[in-house]
């Protein structure tokens, strides 16, 4: 099968979710008219074989699902909607088959699910798996979530429960939306807990401070690892009223930007740092 | 150094090329408040060692630029000015200072260039390096540049000089731009011309002649590899009044959808099909 087969086959198979997408597969760029009630937002992740996923422990859907569901939480964390995707994929040659049919199933299946197009993309060989899915959302003007907006006396939230890696995460797309009523910042859990929070403090210029009894660990998970194991994809918001949405494990406060405390003590950041550090 | 510190540095480095660009490097998606009056256009491509280039023969600053020129290009296929760009880039740990120090230096170089703004991106762990760049560019309302304009009786064109694969390509932003005026159908020579005019024409609904005659050259190169090679990133277009731009290679006529003739003769396309075929 050449190349300009396997475009047309996922080009048949990709629906038009959004009608601002003016053009999608088969030009040089995606075609976008944009309106101008909204803000557009924009995230970019890699994931690549031995590194977030195994071919021997992961199907290619799942691969597809995953690589999506990776940006899609990015979305989700800005509060905004899905537009269109991007998905630049390698492969070994021998996976040009059913296996690369097999990973659009899977990805094709969550972007249905959530109403984003897959607009375009980018197909090579390579040695190992290597898929990066650009994701656009939407964002009526100015309501965008931010990690830069947390204020001392707000509640410090997490939807879902932690310390567990999810195979097929689910993007909290709907509850980034609900979010943008009440939250002062937003962000997902990608890197873990404690490395997250700080970074979202270090955005506001604030320090938080946690309660680990409150914290919502994941059935057969500890503490330890909710705090810092990444791969969760819930979101982490603050608020300053009670929020109807997730738990709240803390306070932010006044204090060193980015310090993080538990239980009135000081927590070092240990999530996944991709660099040690 | 840690990601925060490597992420730190790149924004420090990493202008406002673009007011349009609202929020970019530090919170989970980069955003973009459009503007009515313009068409947004979206473009990515991995770029994979072993593949695309190799570490001993490719500085990392040429690696940077190569990366991003890629993305460029097909933006100047589409007649569009570069707004923003996200990189997601995966290297082995030990490339981690001042590798990828480098790999940033180059890719800015180039951004600067184009006034193009890194907006954003992803950065992780890999055996190999991977990069991959996604760019938004902006085309007046309704004036992109497709592949699917091309009618019988226009002449066909491309810019520069083929068959000699470039290290630091320089892509043809400005050229795309005054292409508005006049051009039917645009593509990006990346591929090959014999395979890339082949999609164009498939695209478009007609068949081309060829003149080999014609075809501009590049020193040290062959016919053979002017029709086959990729990786030239010069424009391909067609136009029914002479164009300024370009060396006018051909004619575009009725026919076979797809078929390319060259001298008369039908011309197999052979370029880079990635999977074979």
């Amino acid at each position: 099968m050449s190349e300009l087969d396997i475009i047309q086959r996922i080009r048949a198979r990709a629906k038009r979710g959004n009608s601002t997408i003016r053009l999608g597969i088969g030009d040089d760029c995606a075609l976008l008219r944009p309106d101008a009630k909204f803000d557009l937002v924009f995230t970019t992740d890699l994931t690549i074989e031995n590194r977030h996923f195994t071919r021997r422990t992961y199907k290619a859907s799942e691969v597809g699902h995953l690589a999506l569901a990776r940006s899609l939480s990015d979305l989700a964390a800005m509060g905004s909607e899905p537009v269109f995707c991007l998905v630049a994929l390698a492969v070994p040659g021998e996976l040009a088959g059913r296996w690369l049919n097999d990973f659009y199933k899977g990805l094709l299946h969550l972007a249905d699910k959530h109403k984003i197009t897959l607009a375009g993309g980018d197909l090579s060989k390579a040695d190992t798996v290597i898929a990066d899915v650009m994701c656009c959302g939407r964002v009526p003007r100015g309501r965008a979530l931010l990690r830069s907006g947390a204020k001392p006396g707000d509640g410090i939230f997490v939807t879902g429960r932690l310390g567990k890696p999810k195979r097929l995460p689910e993007p909290r797309l709907s509850e980034g939306i609900a979010l943008r009523a009440f939250a002062s910042a937003a962000m997902d859990l990608s890197d873990g807990l404690s490395l997250d929070l700080h970074r979202l403090c270090l955005e506001s210029g604030v320090a938080a401070e946690l309660d680990s009894s409150k914290i919502p660990i994941a059935r057969g998970s500890t503490l330890e690892k909710a705090l810092h194991y990444g791969e969760d994809y819930e979101l982490l918001f603050t608020a300053s009223a009670v929020a109807l949405e997730g738990t709240c494990i803390g306070v932010i406060r006044k204090g060193k930007p980015g310090q993080v405390h538990l239980d009135g003590r000081i927590l070092k950041p240990k999530g996944w740092d991709h660099f040690g550090g």
